[in-house]
Parts: structure tokens; C-alpha cells; sequence
């Protein structure tokens, strides 16, 4: 039985993380803590268990608890993860890991002085597809994957328009730093980590500029705050030349072309893979003569619960995750590569 | 009333030059010309009209022709060309302007020096859907079109495997210069030929190597010619910065992803359009506060048509065309550079 | 170049062996020889050339000869096959070899003592789909295959009712040696011809009694003789334990189901097929903890051409054929229990 | 009004017995009788009934039972069911009446020693496609059935895999003694259970034997027990020759066929019947030289309700039911020599 602070009780705590942590009889939720104390205290309410604090300090000074979930906007990630694992706190920490690849330098640095554990929340590295689809490359059913094409575009859907998504010294970023850090992960995790070597990049920011006169259909994290401010990215562009595959990518949070297209191209010389993002995917080859086609049934078990369950194990028997720090400071590199390129308009070489 | 040779009596001579001039009244064809003779005699026999000769100096010497069409594979674009306008012929010749962008360079230069017309063959110039964004575009209706994603990506499509499409010696390159030529020259076009400023690409060559094992549902300008040569690529990938709209591209004749994506996106600030290579096109805007989407209704009129009727004026009015080849050369250097990318594995500034 | 005499002009020698012939360009049909004078004539005037004769010696005996293709009713398949043999010439012979497996040995017999070239009209042999099947067996891909289900049930689909298909002094059998044959040659061919341990069979002689009473929609190989015979089996069921897998089979020409069911199911412990009998097939597994279902895309080619080729190539340069006598003699050898068992009403053990 | 004893509190127990006696104005069930006390316990919860027990004996002991439904695993059915008999009870006992012959003919022996009624579950014989297609047949009009195709084959199929259901000791068998005793009872009863003359059989336990890599969508009497036994069969197929019809039978809980087929076609000489397992028939004959079809349109009675009303009627007034146990011993034989002739790869004469 391990105790447990969740900082941050917002929609990713309140969707995945603590369920998560309720459903786990390994686990008890000791602390809510929240800087709106109303959130907080919603939380002891809803789940029939813990102490709502405000202060983080709090949670991390108790010498009961054994582990934190950082689920705060990504602007506190790095700050409040240091403070933990300097206390002695095992931590996974939301993605991404933190605004900026200098602070993610920081984390793993603190992570290797204390010692404890410290895992990002790149929970498409629990995601059945994502881990049926490392196994198929893995065993080189793919043969050599060569290039990667990554899209990641919809058509209406900046959240919460002016609010902490949208402003980049809470956020560190837009589209890219909040779908593309997935996307970029998926096509780390099943290509094995390779490092980058060419990045450019060209970031946009263009239909959130005029937050009054921005039409959308819903709004998610919203609603628009009028007064607020824009100065993020909300398309973005990019060519990456690493180790492994050649990776392209296409994100849009919007854009004026009004079709969602969500998917991972892996192609290999011997098969390619179809990953529809957030479903099932399909695998297209040729055996014998014949042109194949199929997509694999099987049924998705929760990405969060095993992201949650593996941390629990993790902390209680030492079992490493795929999502350690170090592992995740690979793709941060790549994100900040990409936005360094995009403010040159040139290629950054690493 | 003119008198035209044709040089080239292949898939591209019949399918489209030929006819067109055979359906325009102020034109002769006086000439056809093939390496092959039975090609240039089934020309002869087919149309009811000219002479078969094998070699393109009986044309370009007849002091009565006034004008030439080079349809022969690209290796012999630029000596034909350059032959006929120092003859004093104009010159209508087929896409890709040549193999490289210096052998387009000196057919600028042969242009330069005679004074006579040379256009070449980019034929969505006169295409009415592309005539009908350019002008979205050039009235602003699109606000500044500040990306550009181009996709010609197929599952089976390597034409003649082994044979002149897949000879870089006879071809210059793959699916960059046969379709991405194309896909390139609409952007170009349709966004007022912007000069590329930062060039980074990467090709790739799998599939076809293996000429006895590449399995396809069927083969245009096939069959496969199983001892000969595939050393051009079959897909290829880019991100290119000009002064206009930053442009991303994904190609592939043969691709392990069995869908057929071929379309390009012009996103602009104001509105967005998705052109189905080929077929028509949708907008997408907003307008008072609302989404709007349609799809333009229109008659398609022939664009080889279109552009012969047009070549024909030129040489008979002056009428300039909008396919000169100082133009396309703007193209053909953005290709260069995306081969001269891929072959160093870094971007190209230019 | 070799010389061909076609023995036999009815249905399956022109739908299948002349014209695949004719377009093999090392060949030249010398003869068409029918004991109905009208049908040879016919050959010669359709296909124009060779001569029309009506004894079958007038072939063999012509020293030009290389080789014939027996397409007469079964009765006389052994008969002209080992005069032929003895004659020196290189014999294709119509499925079923025989109407019994001792006539069948006779015919392995006399090929052994002359060393001429016998094979057997298995021409599923030549099949994609089953060549293709073949080799997903032989690499593994279906594990070990331990349960063969063989369906080749029709509603009413006797052929020719009282005629030669169903007059057991001619054919031999029924629905099992006319259809059978192709079925379970298929289970032997891609299940690398494993012998029978033990055979037990029922036939049935129901709907096809009553000539005129029969009600059918079609009649192949029709019209009804009224006054003909009826006295082979058109419906059959058995089980079969080989060296490999189980067999099971039901067939009927006519049954009171008015279903078609034909296919052949390869059972393994590591993935099954279905192959629809003359079409494609479905391959079914698991793999990675996913349920996996495909049915490979590709090109059905002539197998009629494939085997006609094949022959033609074995005569002139002496490439082996899978379907030489002895090989399908274990087929012949099989249905013969059935035929006994079904006699018997007991199981034969071989 | 009679007194009734439900030993076995598990699924059969819950969705067939206790509902229907429950309906049944003339019963009130005394016991609930489960070696789980718990099980025992939340029946009389559940219905507000009767008394919670955990030894059999104290049932079968009380004076006032008229009668007692036995719901246990197989293992146990000859047991209970023996010692209820010689305690003066009647009894109905589901389905198979036991693991084996030899068991069911102790069943037998006991009924006659003691006079009172046992029954046995094989409750298709209540359910209204199945009574029709017997009078069917029994009027004639399918002339006479000379074969039936017994298919019972699904994809995934098997139930709590390592459990019970997969453990020979307790269950008895696999596919065949869960499955087809429903199957093979259906022909018997619609045939008049006519004795088997020969048998032969095969059994096949392949894609259970890994209990972690069998994969499936979902799992009745699940979840799989990851260190539990599998020593049944999950395939069977067969070939019994009847006083009557011939019987061919495929059988599947789990094969790499991603089809469900589970029908039992009768095939008569005049006309035939596909009866789909649970549902309706189809009915095809010829009339008048016309082909015919036609699958009745009647409502479907609860055929668990059926079944019991007829056994409290029995029980009450000595309605005979056709269920009794020694025509179901027929079934029994049958089975037992299918898995005997599987154990010695040989035929079995009766």
C-alpha cells in the first residue's frame, strides 16, 4: 500500500489520474491539493477520501507519502517535480514534461541526484495500438522504417482560446507542445528513442489572433477568454532527420480546411502501419505475390490505468516504466529543436 | 495556319499534343518524329496527314515548320529544345523542362539568345480549377496563404518499373520530378511563383528495388522490365520556406500505405482550399460567424486543349503564356535543391 | 516447337486445353480427334489448323507426335493414356486419371515401364490461390494443419442427367471423382500429399433418380436424357485420417438445401484459411494478442495456361510437374475407399 | 402444489431452472442448495424463498421435496442425481447427463430400481423450431432423411478457459459434451432416435493449450484461469452411421476460422431443412417442377419454461416427457464412443 499527493485536481486529474489511482488497491489518495481550494475540496467530496490542501509544500513535506502526480499546467511541472523528488517523492509528472528542453534538463538532473523516480505522463506508451504497433516493428515485420508522416490536423479546436493552453509562458507552446508531444513520443517509443539530427520547423499563428472573431463548433477546455491572450502556435510544420526514420509532420489545433485527419504513417520497406490516433490501426503488405491488408481486433484496455498501475508497481517493487525521464527528454530535445528552427526559419543541426 | 513537327510520337504525343493540334484549324502537323519507325509511320497512318522521319534535325530544318513539341523521354528535353531554337523554331516542350536544373538553366539561356518562344509542358496552368484558385488567391480571398501541404502519395504506382520512367540517366529522378513536377508548378502558380529561400528534402528508394518481387494491382507504362534498372526514388518527402507560403510534401509511387492522398491544401489566414489533383476543389472559410464549405460547380474543359489552343496563339499573336520557361525554371531549381537536400541529408539555403 | 494431338473435342478441351495451346507459341496442334466426326471437323475449322480424325491410333501412331492431351469421358482416360505411353508419346490426361484406382495403377504402371511423361489434369495445381496457400503452409505460416473441412455442396447441379457424368460404367462415380477430385487434390497438394490411414465414406443416389421428376434452375453438361442412367452418387460424405491432417467432406451435386457451400477449410493451431473453391481466400490468426483476418489482393492468372505451359515446358525441357501420375494416384487411392467404404458401410482401414 | 430442491446455484441455475419455477403456479422451491454458501445465500435473496444449504443430503433428506433439478458441474450430475433416486426424489438433471456412458448407464439402472422419473436437461426438445421440424419429419415430408450435417463451429468460443469447463475431471469433455449433446440430441429426437451402428471421430485441443496466448474478443464462463488445466477438446469432427441417417459433424468452441456456423441440416429425398442452432428453419423442397423455400413464421416460447412446466407436470399427473433418461442414454453412447474412437484413431462398431 503506497500513499499518494495529487497536485493539480483539473480535468486530466479528475479524468485519468485519481480513477485511476481509486480503482488500484495498492494505493491511498492521502492529498488533493489545489490551488483553488474549491477544486481541492470538490475532490475529497467526490472520491470519499484525503485532505484538500492548496499549498504543494504541503504534500511534499508529509513523510507518509510515497508518490506525487503533477497535474497542474505545464508551467509548475518542473518546478513542483524538482521540489518532490528533492523531498524524497517519487513523481509522474503530466506531459509534457515542462515548457522548454532547459527545463526538462533540469528534471533529469534532479531526478539523477536524488535517486527517485521520475516518470512524464506520455501515456500512449500504455495504449494497446501504440504497444502492439512497437512489437510489429520491433520483430521487423516493417522491415527498416524510413519515414514517418505524422498529422495531427483538425479544423476547430483551440482550447479554451486566451486561457493557459493558449499563452505560452504558462504553456511553453501550442498545438506542438500539446498534441504533437504524443504524436512525437508514439513515433519515438515504437521506433526505439532514435536521437535527432536535422530538425525545421515552422510554427503558425493565425486564426486564434482574433480571439473576438474566431468561429469554432465547441470549445474544449473553454470557453474563449476574451481578454486573454494568444501567442502560441496553432499549426505547425516540421522535417526531422534522426538516427532512424525521416519523420514529417502536419499539426493543426485549426486551420481552414475542415477535415480531421489523426493518424502515424509507419512505412517500411516491408510493411506499413496506419496508426488512427487514439484507435486501432492498420497494417498493409505484400506476401506472396499478393497485395495484403488487415486490421488487427483486439480489445483497448484503459492507457491511463496501465500508465497508473505501472507507476504503482514502479514505486512498490522497482519495475521500470518506458516513460522515465531521460526517455521522454529525447523528444522534449526534438520539440524545442523544432520551435528554435521555426524562430530562425532554418535548420537547427544537434 | 502554322506547321508543327512532333518530336516524340509516345503516350504523351498521342494522348494529348496530337490531338489537340488535330483539332486546331489554324494549325498543320507536318512532322512526326520518333527514334522508333514504326511509331512516327503509325502516327502518320493514324492522323491522316505529315511525314515520318526518324531523326529531329529533318524538322527542325524544314526552314516551313514554325513551331515544335518535344515529347520525348526528359533526357532529350534540353538538345532537342536548345537544337530547335537556335534553328529558329518555337518550342512547346513537355514536363520536366529536363533532368537537372542546369541543363534547365542553359535552355533559358538558348531562350534568351534567340528571342524565340519556349514554354514548357506544366499543364494545370490551364487547368480550370487551378485558374479558378489562382484567382481566389490573387484577390485575396484566401487572406495570405501562409502553408501549402501537397500530397501525391499512392500505394502501387511505379510506372515501367525497370524501364526509361525509372532510369535516372533517361529520367533525371522518380516521383518527385514525374508527379511532384506537377503538384510543384500549381503551388508555384497559383501562389505567384514565390522563390524558394530554404530547401530541405529526402528521398527514398525501397519498394521497386526489388523489380521481381514488387507486387502491384496494375502497372502504367509497364510492364516491369525485370533486368533493368530502378535507381531513381520512389517517394520522396520535403519542407521548403519561400517568400511566399512555406510548403510541406509528401510523394510516393509506391508507398506501404494502401490510400491514395493526392491533393493539395492552400491554408490561408482567411480561408483554406483542398484541390483534388485532377478534380475540382472545396473552400473553406468563416463568415459571419459562421463555417462555410462548398464546392465550386463547374465544366471542365480539356487543359492539353487549353494549352495547345494557347501555344498556338502565342506563335501566331505574341500572346505570352503563362508557362514560360524562365517560370518553370523556378521549379525545376526548387527540385534541384530538394534532390541536392536529399543527397546531403541537410537543407539547402538559397 | 513440338506437336500436339488433342484427344477428345468436347467441353473441356475446348474451354481449356486448345485454347491454351493455341497461344503457346512452341506449340502447334496437329490433330483434333473425336468419335464424332462433326466435333473434330469443328476443331479444325474454329481453330484452323491440324487435321480432324476419329480414331484416337491414326494420333499416336503418327511419329511427329510429341505429345497428347486425353479429354474424353473417364472410361476411356487409362485406355488411350497407356496406348499413348506405349506408343512413346508424352501424355496431359483429364481429371479424374481413372474411374478406379486399379485402372489408375495400371496408368502409373505403364508410364514407369516407358519413362514417357504422364501427368493428370489436377489443374488447381496451377491455381493461385492454391499455390499460394501451398506455400503459406510449407513456410509454417498456419502452424500444423490438423483439421481439413472440404465443402463442395450444391443445390442442383447434376450434370447432364442420365448422360455419361452420370452412368457409372463411364464416369466412374459421381459428384466425389467429378468434383471431389479437385477438392481433394488441393488438401493433398498443399498438405504435401500425405497418405490415407483410414477412409470412411457414405454416398447417396437420391434426387437424381427420378430423371424426369429432377427440378432444376440450370443443367451444365445438359439437357436430361430421360431414358439415360442414373447410377452414381450425387451427394457424399466422409472422414479421412491421413499421415497429416483429418478430412472431412460433404458434397453434393443436388441436396435439398438450396445453399452453396464451396470451400475448403486448412485448419492449423496457428492460423486457418478458407479458400472459396476458384476464388480467393481468407486468412485467419492472432498475432501480438489481436485477432487478424485478410484476404490477399492479387492477380488471378489462367491456370488452364499455367498447366498447359507447364506441360509444354516439362516436354521440351523436362522441368517436373506437381501433378504427375504417381503423386495423384494417392488421390485416386483415397476415393477408392470412400467408393468401398460407402459399399461396405464400414471404415477402411489402408 | 409440489416442493423443489435446486442443487447448483451457478448460471444454468439462475437463467433457466429457478425463473421457470418461479413462473410455475404449481411449485415452491424449498432449497437452494450451492457448496458456495454465498451462492446458496444470495438465491434466497434474490427470489425471497426457500432455505440456503451447502450439503446436498439435507435436501434430498427432507421428506417434503417432491423433486430436485440438478444444476452442478458434470462431474457431480451421477452422484446427486443417484443418490435423489434412491432417496425417493425425482429428478431433473441438465445437461450431459454425465462425463460418461458408463455413469449414464449407472443413471439408468438407478431410475428403473427405484421407479421414480429422471429427466434429463436436453432442453431443445422444448423449443418450438426443433418440435415443428419433428413433425416434419415424423409426417413425412422430407421423405426419408438420409444425411445430417451437424455444425457447431464458432471462433472463439471457449467458456472459462483453465476452469471448470476445460478440465476433463470436472466437465468430462470439451466442445462435443458441452455442445453437441445439444446438437446430437436435436437430430436424435427429430430422427426417433435411432441407435448408432459405427462411429468414428476426432478430437483436437490445440489453440486452448496455451491458456495466456489464446486470444479471444470475449469469454463466457470466463476469465480464463492463467494457471488452471485444458485437457479437453475445443474441436471435434465425425461420421456415425445410424439405423437411420448417416451423420457428419463439425464442432468448434474455438478455430482459425473467424466463422460462426451452427446449424444441423436434414437432408431428406422429398425435401430439407436448415435449422439455424437457437432460431428458426428453413424448409426446401420441389413442387410441382418448381423449387421451393420457405421458413416459417411462428412466435418462439421460453423452452426453459417449457421443460420445466412439463416436468412439474410430470411429476404432479405422470405426463411422460421425452427427455427420460434412457432415450437420452442413446446420446450418450454415441458421444462416448466418438471420443473413444478419437482416443484410438479407429471406427468404433456398435
Amino acid at each position: 500500500m503506497i500513499k499518494v499527493g495529487v497536485i493539480g485536481c483539473g480535468t486530466i486529474a479528475n479524468a485519468a489520474h485519481i480513477p485511476s489511482y481509486m480503482k488500484n488497491a495498492d494505493v491511498e489518495i492521502k492529498y488533493f491539493c489545489d490551488i483553488i481550494p474549491e477544486r481541492a475540496q470538490a475532490a475529497v467530496e467526490k472520491y470519499g477520501c484525503g485532505v484538500a490542501v492548496t499549498n504543494y509544500h504541503d504534500v511534499i513535506n508529509d513523510p507518509e507519502i510515497d508518490a506525487i502526480s503533477v497535474c497542474t499546467p505545464n508551467r509548475m511541472h518542473p518546478v513542483i517535480t524538482i521540489d518532490a523528488l528533492r523531498a524524497g517523492k517519487n513523481v509522474l509528472c503530466e506531459k509534457p514534461a515542462a515548457r522548454t528542453y532547459a527545463e526538462v534538463e533540469q528534471m533529469v538532473q534532479a531526478q539523477r541526484e536524488t535517486g527517485k523516480i521520475l516518470v512524464i505522463g506520455v501515456v500512449n506508451r500504455f495504449n494497446d495500438s501504440v504497444r502492439k504497433i512497437k512489437q510489429y516493428i520491433d520483430e521487423g515485420r516493417l522491415g527498416t522504417v524510413h519515414h514517418v508522416y505524422v498529422s495531427f490536423r483538425q479544423h476547430r479546436s483551440i482550447p479554451g482560446l486566451g486561457g493557459a493552453f493558449t499563452t505560452k509562458e504558462i504553456a511553453g507552446g501550442g498545438v506542438l507542445i500539446d498534441w504533437g508531444v504524443h504524436y512525437l513520443d508514439i513515433v519515438m517509443y515504437c521506433c526505439g528513442d532514435p536521437k535527432a539530427v536535422t530538425v525545421s520547423g515552422e510554427t503558425f499563428s493565425k486564426l486564434g489572433r482574433d480571439i473576438k472573431g474566431y468561429t469554432y463548433r465547441k470549445m474544449w477546455a473553454g470557453p474563449p477568454k476574451l481578454d486573454g491572450v494568444f501567442d502560441v502556435e496553432e499549426s505547425v510544420t516540421g522535417l526531422v532527420r534522426t538516427e532512424g526514420p525521416v519523420i514529417t509532420l502536419n499539426g493543426a489545433w485549426a486551420q481552414n480546411i475542415d477535415e480531421k485527419e489523426c493518424y502515424i504513417d509507419f512505412m517500411g520497406d516491408k510493411a506499413g502501419i496506419r496508426l488512427q490516433y487514439g484507435g486501432k490501426f492498420t497494417l498493409y503488405t505484400a506476401e506472396y505475390g499478393a497485395l495484403v491488408n488487415y486490421t488487427p481486433d483486439f480489445e483497448m484496455t484503459d492507457m491511463f490505468a496501465n500508465e497508473i498501475n505501472a507507476f504503482v508497481d514502479y514505486v512498490q517493487h522497482g519495475t521500470p516504466m518506458p516513460s522515465k525521464v531521460e526517455t521522454v527528454a529525447v523528444t522534449a530535445q526534438l520539440m524545442q529543436a523544432l520551435y528554435d528552427s521555426a524562430a530562425a526559419h532554418r535548420e537547427v543541426v544537434l
